[in-house]
């Protein structure tokens, strides 16, 4: 049976600052083309996400890959992961340093492992089994990285705040898509949140709650605060709805009203059925968004925008 | 609403040899005298769960803490996982070296940090920021895990074997707990499978995969593949069953059926529902489980055994 192609892209849901909004926006709209051209020749949701991903993890504005900001020891520490929804085929790795394109990583782990997730020194020693090139770590930092951690640690000597009453966090990039076979995938990357403990790995490479795809029903990425993330398993939350009947939109709707109510958490959802059909929320300030569908881009930053674009 | 309290262990699902068979079951009849005895005298699930499991640890039959299995590198690397299901709170770690128990470093994570889920170094030194003692590591190393490496070692330089065709593979121990209050929770701990890479972490430390617990439904362990099991989200599919209405019983059953047409796995699970009802099933060669409920003791290893001694 041949589906409508569709891929969607999120760039983090969290407070983010209007100097960094237009990029982010534009950041997620060229990565929908990205990953589009690739299901637009006839390739699969797997390619298209990965591409996708990669494109923001190349993107310095986002954090993942080039732009992840840095932990409490002054380090990059990334996650990452990757799902098929043809079979539930699965990678993810977490708190890999030296690497370009942690989701690329990811895939190797699902295609070339017998395992699904690889963490710290054994994903790394991984990466260059598979000829993953390791980088200078001071090539994926940026200046807007560096100087959110030098203020993190100035704060830190006045006063000793909490994690969770932070509103400077970054966050997760992600991909979903359904190709003209019907196939479905989910893609995550991030480089977490500034100044967060040495090997903390949040939601994002954690199947079921920073993504799902089942081409029994479609794929999800979410983005926000992982821990609350984590606790309700959001993405495989979301499909649930879906499985039961819930259209993507308001699956993504219901599970983060359901996540802010039982463990007082904010995020986005990005979603796409088996069938191409498209939704997108977020209970955050911002999240920059986009996706293509039936030679139209839709996208937003902010609460209420929607923009559309013929192509 | 007062509740009628019941705990439920596994040893891990596979194909335990005959020499081992007999202990293993003594085991988890052990360990849920031990976590019964805190519920009895109006003890909380979560301490009940990881009393239980501590004790399946510290027992070197099982493949978690000590007994813990080698990996390819010849070291111990252990996971685990808890989870109190009246708030979804969660403490997971991964990769964790020189701890006796690694549940209860996990349970400091759910209680004393910001995050759910720390591996590798980082989590190591988080345990001793919190005071938990640093053990040497060939305490925790029996003399069955020290053979099987050794003959992995000596059988690898013959064949390349495939990691999924392996029968030898070990497994989590797990508790599910209800108490007096209705209060529900889960804990898992594994030192994984023998020869696994470096770095590699399976189901156990996974909310939704190796276990969840809510206390709107109630508490899944799974045990099992571990990469089979991630890929369906093994424990939060089963509490999705129970809250649609099944039994623990039947919800772990048809979970358990799902997983195997979907992905070829197979496994075990344990659960329980907020009020009392409990349900265990497997289907690998053996699991030795047991269960303590209205003052029986229930319990069994291979499929059909159903033991029940009143207490």
């Amino acid at each position: 049976m041949k589906s409508i192609p569709a891929i969607v892209i999120h760039g983090g849901a969290w407070a983010i600052p209007d100097r960094m909004s237009q990029s982010s926006h534009q950041g997620v709209i060229q990565a929908a083309r990205v990953g589009f051209q690739i299901l637009d020749r006839g390739g699969s949701a797997v390619d298209a996400v990965e591409a996708a991903v990669m494109c923001l993890e190349d993107d310095p504005v986002f954090d993942a890959g080039t732009g992840s900001v840095l932990n409490a020891d002054g380090q990059i520490e990334m996650d990452a992961m990757i799902m098929n929804g043809s079979g539930l085929e699965l990678g993810s790795v977490a708190c890999v340093k030296d690497i370009k394109n942690p989701v690329n990583l990811a895939r190797k782990v699902m295609e070339e492992s017998d395992h699904t997730l690889l963490v710290g020194e054994g994903a790394n020693d991984f990466a260059s089994e598979q000829g993953i090139q390791r980088v200078p770590p001071e090539t994926l930092l940026t200046a807007e990285a560096k100087k959110e951690y030098d203020e993190y640690v100035k704060f830190k000597t006045a006063v000793n705040i909490s994690f969770r009453a932070r509103s400077d966090a970054h966050d997760t990039v992600g991909s979903v898509a359904v190709d003209s076979n019907g196939n479905t995938a989910c893609a995550t990357s991030t480089g977490g949140i500034t100044a967060k403990r040495p090997g903390r790995v949040g939601d994002s490479p954690l199947v079921g709650s920073g993504g799902y795809a089942d081409d029994h029903v479609g794929a999800a990425s979410t983005t926000g605060h992982g821990e609350s993330i984590s606790k309700v398993c959001l993405a495989h939350s979301c499909l649930h709805l879906m499985q039961e009947g819930d259209s993507p939109q308001a699956a993504a709707e219901s599970s983060l009203i359901s996540m802010q109510r039982r463990v007082q958490g904010n995020g986005g959802i990005i979603a796409v059925s088996h069938n191409g059909q498209v939704g997108v929320h977020f209970t955050t300030e911002r999240m920059p968004w986009a996706y293509i569908s039936q030679n139209e881009m839709h996208s937003g930053i902010n609460p209420g925008d929607h923009f559309i674009e013929k192509l």
